[in-house]
């Protein structure tokens, strides 16, 4: 048991010092960057289409995305004009921050703004492994139910942004928003919340004038 | 790298055997048993809910719950009248044969006909790790998209029955069946399936029949 959890330790850290070692290379190239996690389905890929339009006449945006399988998610974020990278895990649950370093290698890092990673569909094992990134960005979705933070607690407690997407859904679906909200409250108090729908676009501007404010500030903060 | 190859096959090597002995244990008592698998809110706990109440005075029904935090599941397949375990798996994204055997040994199998083994929210890991039940059950919802056969190929291959959930929002999102059914053909050829929906009750029959059918079949056989 003891052998085991040095084998852990390890692979944690040094994980850690490869997402320090992204973290910097970001910072040197004055990119902002967010590690978009969710439940499959839950509309990451979706959220790209609906963000990528709207900023990239005022920034270079590149997205990184992970995939056990396909390259659906970087079709679909190149599509809308995204500098695209695919991350194919072969079959892993999960990015780390070896996965993010070779994509950064693939990525023209001084003729970039913002970098959008998609990580792979999964409430578990993504929120174990640091990438480098500067805001984790969890996008909560209304068909999944509303115990969701009771139930994945760790994802929740973790991140930075949450954006509950499909409130188009709402009418349709039992979610009692008042008992998410309770549940996201105690594990992150004060988490900064997007309820949103990537498909009639309602509440998407705020997610968009909060993500440019922050690629704007870190542009002028990191020089 | 040959060293991690090995801990890989030996952890995977273990698994299998206690696997195999938990088969042995379910069919010494002929209890037939399924292995739950789906993303976050796909359903599972839903289906549990539509499946008990009308099996439960033609058999005798065990629920094995698993799930990284609290016990909302577990208490949800008891109200409606399984003998339920929860099986906290502290953060582990899939149960595992120990975490099976260790609750089979809470339940009293000479008085259970039918285990439901409901898994951990997940569409990637809980495919990689046998439990030991005779069939292994997928949970696919309208919502989630009808790219996921695509996306997780693995979890979609290794099931024997496919569930496609939430049939009624089918007129309020994108999804094309069509394209969805193709990519469950390509990877399991003639799947099992069954196009429900856990909340209007639409469908539910023809998968009740299917599972008394298997329960009372290997109640017949495994004497």
């Amino acid at each position: 048991m003891k052998d085991r959890i040095e084998v852990v330790e390890n692979i944690m850290g040094a994980n850690d010092r490869l997402a320090a070692d992204n973290r910097a290379k970001l910072d040197k190239h004055h990119i902002f960057s967010i590690n978009l996690m969710a439940s499959p389905g839950a509309g990451k890929t979706s959220l790209i289409e609906n963000t990528v339009p709207a900023l990239k006449d005022k920034f270079r945006i590149a997205a990184v995305d992970g995939d056990i399988a396909t390259s659906i998610d970087a079709d679909r974020a190149a599509a809308v004009g995204a500098a695209a990278v695919q991350i194919n895990t072969g079959g892993e649950c999960h990015l780390d921050a070896v996965m993010l370093r070779q994509a950064l290698n693939q990525i023209d890092l001084p003729q970039t703004d913002l970098l959008v990673v998609e990580n792979v569909g999964n409430l578990i094992c993504p929120a174990s492994f640091a990438l480098g990134t500067h805001k984790s960005v969890l996008v909560a979705s209304i068909p999944e139910g509303d115990d969701k933070p009771y139930k994945y607690p760790g994802i929740y407690r973790g991140v930075d942004v949450l954006i509950i997407n499909k409130i188009d859904l709402l009418p349709y679906i039992p979610f009692r928003m008042e008992y998410f909200r309770q549940g996201v409250e105690m594990l992150n108090p004060g988490l900064k919340t997007f309820p949103l729908s990537c498909k009639t676009g309602e509440g998407v501007q705020e997610w968009l004038e909060w993500l440019e404010l922050q690629v704007t500030a870190f542009k002028e903060t990191s020089k």
